[in-house]
């Protein structure tokens, strides 16, 4: 059965000090229906991404919550895995309407995350870490600095190699008008930030933001004829250990590799037909993770395509990669990322990119991870 | 497509004080498939229902720490509707496999909720309800005893109509060896207990319980051949705004009317069909509210049904509700509690229930709630 996403919606990302986790949510709905001239009643259940609202606001049953915004009783559902929430949201949306439950599904990743202290946000990031890493008092960029110190040593990069990651990515925030950070950045400020965890410096790192995102899709022939969309040919997820202490190895992630390479099978499409991805950049070892982990480059191979800029638009390649500005510039309220990506995916493939626009971009692939790579998300969009 | 359910397990349900979550969820892993004789590799994705581990104890991303337990890699979901978490994690499970994405599919559903201070419980609890509602400083007791207050009032009822559902459900749950409490309890020692939010009393109210409950349901007609099972004829779900403030009505749950409604439309089963019921009965209105508004009885007639104890195993009459027990004597661990209600139905519907077991069963209702009414599932099986 073919389902299309007909219609995306996105917040602004940032700091968004005016607005409530469910204020954002009921601009994504209606911006979503709004953009689409869908009528409410079309949708028949709805999908919610969001990781922290039970640990930051006391804020759980989020479902019955959006009831009280959409008011028509359907099916709702909020699903967590971590920062892949979103991607995870969307999977199960695409498999609820492929099981003929629903036609027409609403899918929301949100996420409010600026309204504590900073330090209950990073304590609120680690619950996605083991328990014996929770209390060794690691924290997310020390997780990702462990596995980028080893990856630097194997294939003999600096730091270098990490920073033009986020300076490309700047590049693309600058383009995108929902972006948090709109910017660009030299490999020398990157360079010169302050260190968080040792290789990783501030501008390795995406920032804490707020936002979100929402999707349609549909199988409904007749919605799919008038708003025509772009095509979902497999989303694919894979778990690992989340313990990196018991990882078959440390220069990648093992459930990226199983989810792409389920997607490629399935999609049969070889990894040079993507012209396009949104691959999950949470730190700029992330990104270089992603690209051999999905089967782009080969292992070792990122960190020097890194400074050779092959993915910045305006190099003008075969395949661009976060286009967004990724999670670094774009911004990463959690629950909304794996949303984010495939909505860029969208407005790419649909010719609606304006400034970052894509030129002949045929197939997309989004990649949204939970953690340090306990879970994966790879969804393969064509036009 | 013909999904069935094929094997179940359950830990222990109470105050486990020397099991940790995950300790729960893993003897509810191996504890299923031993019992149905699986291997592991059998098993295409796993989703789990559990609502406050994020707040109780910081532990998010449970899809990755159960890979942890698992090691395979495989599709691993949490979904989260409060009290509801696991029937809509039966309830998608069932889609992914409608959908053929897996042929077969673990369920899991665990609460660890007793190694926190007793306020911090009711704060997580009261998470599932509006923020104006936590605000006003309401507990679910409170929220329920408001219901009860206008029903009662209505129909004509007083407290032992409702003293009744708990004395009836502790009749069933001394016969159910997994139940927090297996001690019978009289309507006086209800009336007599200390008043929690008038007119419900404590022995009105569901306890805190741990514990972790596991199903295996599959679309793969050999092991079906094999394994027997009972057959899943219908999941439905729907919310409802989750404020009483914005509520049509207070004296029934209308997302358990629109779930109820379209189960049996779907399944083509008349009420009378139904034999046997687990009903959501975290407080003894509760139970009288979902008998009238799953249309077993007519709005109003409950509170007496309650007191003719019509549902009682040993009265022998055409309907049992609550064989398990309930969340009342069986114990409400709320992400562990809808996949209870199923396990229960299907050992009564494979004859497996021993001093339970009611005669000639050949259809069996669950009906999972999440907060004040702010989402519902029925499910229904059948031999």
């Amino acid at each position: 059965m073919t389902s299309r996403i007909i219609g995306y919606y996105t917040t602004q990302f940032g700091e968004l000090w005016d607005k409530s986790l469910f204020n954002l949510v009921e601009e994504a709905i209606i911006g979503v229906l709004n953009t689409t001239n869908i009528e409410p009643g079309t949708i028949d259940a709805i999908f919610f991404g969001n990781m922290l609202a039970g640990i930051l606001e006391n804020n759980l049953h989020a479902g019955a919550k959006i009831a009280d915004i959409f008011g028509l009783n359907i099916p709702i559902f909020r699903v967590e895995s971590a920062c892949a929430s979103g991607g995870i949201a969307f999977h199960l949306a695409y498999e609820y309407v492929q099981s003929k439950k629903g036609k027409t599904v609403l899918i929301i990743g949100a996420e409010k995350m600026t309204d504590v202290q900073p330090e209950y946000i990073t304590q609120g990031l680690i619950s996605a870490a083991s328990g014996e890493e929770q209390e060794s008092g690691i924290t997310f960029p020390g997780l990702y600095a462990l596995m980028a110190r080893i990856y630097m040593k194997k294939y003999k990069y600096n730091e270098k190699n990490l920073a033009a990651v986020a300076v490309k990515n700047h590049a693309h925030g600058v383009l995108n008008p929902s972006a948090h950070f709109r910017k660009s950045i030299t490999v020398e400020q990157v360079l010169n930030s302050p260190i968080v965890a040792n290789p990783l410096k501030l501008l390795d790192c995406s920032p804490v933001s707020d936002g979100a995102s929402s999707l349609i899709i549909t199988s409904n022939q007749s919605l799919i004829k008038q708003k025509g969309g772009v095509h979902i040919l497999t989303s694919q997820t894979a778990t690992d250990s989340i313990s990196l202490l018991r990882r078959d190895s440390l220069i990648g992630l093992k459930a990226t590799r199983i989810a792409a390479e389920k997607a490629f099978t399935e999609s049969k499409l070889q990894r040079k037909e993507i012209s396009l991805a949104e691959v999950h950049d949470c730190f700029t070892i992330a990104e270089l993770f992603a690209m051999e982990d999905i089967g782009f480059w080969k292992k070792g191979e990122a960190g020097q395509k890194a400074i050779d800029y092959e993915t910045l638009i305006s190099n003008g390649g075969n395949l661009i990669v976060n286009t967004s500005g990724g999670l670094k510039a774009s911004g990463h309220p959690v629950g909304a990322t794996g949303v984010k990506q495939l909505g860029e995916l969208y407005l790419q493939l649909t010719q609606q990119a304006n400034k970052r626009q894509v030129k002949n971009v045929k197939y997309g692939l989004a990649h949204n991870v939970g953690g340090s790579g306990g879970t994966a998300v790879v969804s393969i969009l064509g036009v």
